[in-house]
């Protein structure tokens, strides 16, 4: 069934190139496979050149869209750990890694579609403005053309709304959301989704009703145009490809924005 | 006296950016301040992004045209230790940090002029040819505009040509020459010259004459279009002034090619 | 069965502790639990010192004896391509290895009990006496209790033994043999055993007649009083539980030496 | 005059071995030919095997304690960034950081004296209890009879003390104290002393009266057996002598504790 017989459509992104030796990625390729977006890790937090040249390649090859994942200096702590960064160090490192995708991407032949941080990168530029706008202007920088993936409302997309480049919300289909349309805190019981069923519940909760069940009870709104999986699980590509499955059963297009 | 006035010309170049703390770079901007080039270390053997951005910021201030100075994976070593890396390999690392160093380029608003390779991997690239088509496939799928630098003569520079890249020949100022145009190896007597006033003689030789006094010797040919001055010693700054001063005062204006 | 039935003993060593993200290790911890040695990467070649603490503890807890495996400065390429390293910096940077893991061991209660360098080090330091030295003596400064592993007959095992230091004969078990006691190239076909059962017949070769059938005809002689396991391969733990099994049945016990 | 004239003794430590390339460390064997105590970087925050060695071999022929100077993993902010690390992370970093430098210690024939923590990691175990017990703990792990060097009453001295480990109370001469005994943050204007006459002035304060004048108004008591001189700067070696004589005429030896 190709994706013009569906009237809908759906992002399905995920990390990948986080690895730190070429010979160990075959999983990645599986994962690839079955979805639309791929955030690719830039030697920071992860990665190196090899991985990334060949992440892209497949992503080429695949048809799905190649982004950059710029993370924190820290491959100690895989870009996980908050870092007390100023927004003048946070802008000169994601322009370095951008701009080391970007290479990977014209020798492949393909676009840079989009930009989503990573990790604890993310979350620091979720909340505040001053490093969403140092993430936003490396990007524009190197290309206005650039997506910026992050949460809905979050000052990232607010931040790039304003700059006048496009935003791409991004949803949870692994994680409980709370009533205030948060994520529940990994520490709380049912915070992460434990079986695929589930997690196909809330992505389809999320693409056909914006509305999750909340972890606190109620219902939280979650307006997405692209679902982030998780591909560092055992289980990741077979989940993956039984979701794209119920998304086109349910007569959603898996392509990425744009 | 501006550059205007003088109806030949020669490029000085300089390697910056080789710190790994942003806070203790003053030398070089004094020396980029004497300069036409800079080769621009990317991460790799030495820099970072924060390095690279006040690097590229000051030579867009300055007027010095910008070039990437891709190493080895080596900052142990200094980039100085030849590796066993495959062309491949090469490649990959030099998209990489041509890519990020395009990024500070564009950031500032500038261009990025040319690509020279340092330490071992510019010697490995002069007379290994696969390595050499390597570094310039990497360069032309970034920007066919890019010039590569290198020794007259080079696989370096003969993979360029036929690749189609403009090639700007290199000279050594510091460095005695043996008669079949090869650097003296350092090991020698007299290999280094000790002192600025045969350092700016040779400058001139090689200028004027295109050919300087060899160690074994006879005379050498050397062919350049741009002399590489040396930026890690403590005189470097004024020893850069007085070869610029010598060179206008010979009617030669001191300019990056093209 | 205890090993005290055993009248004979042979070792079994894994390389361990090679990833760079704490929360990926799992698979180490099975395959430690059917070996006898582990070398520990020591944040070099791969590695950090969050997966070097859990993997020693994981030894402690396990009776595993705990090994340095230090490497080549070259996270890129996994410590697999040889640089030109002079004997003064292997000499430092093997100190720093063993240094830092001998920290764990202490830290878990345990000793230190070899050192095994890794990839392109063990290779070259197997052929040129200058680097098995610089080995050797960075072991014997931090304990001359540590004993040595390499190949029989390699300049790493002479140069220990010249220096007074235990030393332990490595053989291989997947890996093909040239008939004068070489491992078998890569690139010959044939060079890495493709079954389990060829792989245990080897091992039970060795043990047992000390020679193997040669790649190139004929027999090799192969004197090992420990065996080198891959574990980067999927099946690794469970072969090496056959391996164990296999060898218990003819009568070795699995051990360290010492 | 030998240090047996002088009834009194106080400390002049310095951060030394935060270079990245061996042959630009000249200006450190000046500075340490000043001083009574090294705290030497130890690969994460700066410094690398080759550096730590020369340092190492440079203390032991001048008679300088060696000690550790362990950082946050975070070579591009040079360890000055704080990082939302845990207890447990801290302890590995540390055990592997002193682990390493103590391995040069032995290869040197010296003993390894005292641990002080680098930039963002010292300022985090001064504040938090689980911080500084993580670092006591490892520094415990490695040898009993280490020092640890921090601010009196902090919670890195105090964790210290519990563990049943030497301290060592650290004063600072070239930044100005507020009244409560904390440095002024160097946003206040006057808080980094501007002249060397102050700063020695400071320095006399310290050792004679364990009181300074405060930057807001009154005296402050700083209590130190080891006084903190700062390297980076370009005069750093002419204040180190200066210091030690001014100390030396007022009959203070400049030597290290026990």
């Amino acid at each position: 069934m190709g994706n013009s017989a569906f009237s809908r459509s759906i992002d399905l992104n995920v990390d990948a190139g986080e690895q730190f030796d070429v010979s160990r990625m075959e999983s990645d390729r599986l994962l690839l496979s079955c979805v639309s977006s791929a955030n690719i890790a830039c030697g920071y937090h992860a990665g190196n050149a090899q991985v990334m040249r060949r992440t892209v390649e497949w992503c080429a090859e695949l048809g799905v869209a190649v982004g950059a994942h710029p993370g924190l200096p820290d491959p100690h702590g895989f870009g996980r750990r908050e870092m007390a960064v100023t927004a003048s160090e946070v802008e000169a490192d994601v322009l370095y890694q951008i701009g080391a995708l970007k290479a990977f991407a014209s020798a492949a032949g393909v676009l840079l579609a989009h930009v989503k941080p990573h990790g604890a990168l993310y979350h620091m530029a979720s909340r505040r403005r001053e490093l969403a706008e140092a993430i936003v202007r490396a990007a524009k920088a190197i290309d206005p053309g650039l997506a910026i993936v992050g949460p809905s409302g979050s000052e990232l997309l607010l931040a790039a709304t304003d700059a006048g480049l496009r935003t791409v919300e991004e949803g949870f289909v692994d994680r409980a959301y709370m009533s205030d349309g948060s994520l529940a805190p990994r520490s709380m019981r049912g915070a992460v989704h434990a079986n695929e069923r589930e997690a196909i519940e809330q992505a389809l909760a999320i693409v056909e009703r914006r509305s999750v069940r909340a972890l606190d009870g109620g219902m939280a709104e979650v307006k997405a145009q692209t679902l982030c999986l998780h591909g560092d699980t055992p289980g990741a590509a077979s989940f993956a490809a039984a979701l794209k499955r119920s998304l086109q059963e349910r007569g959603y297009a898996v392509r990425s924005p744009q």
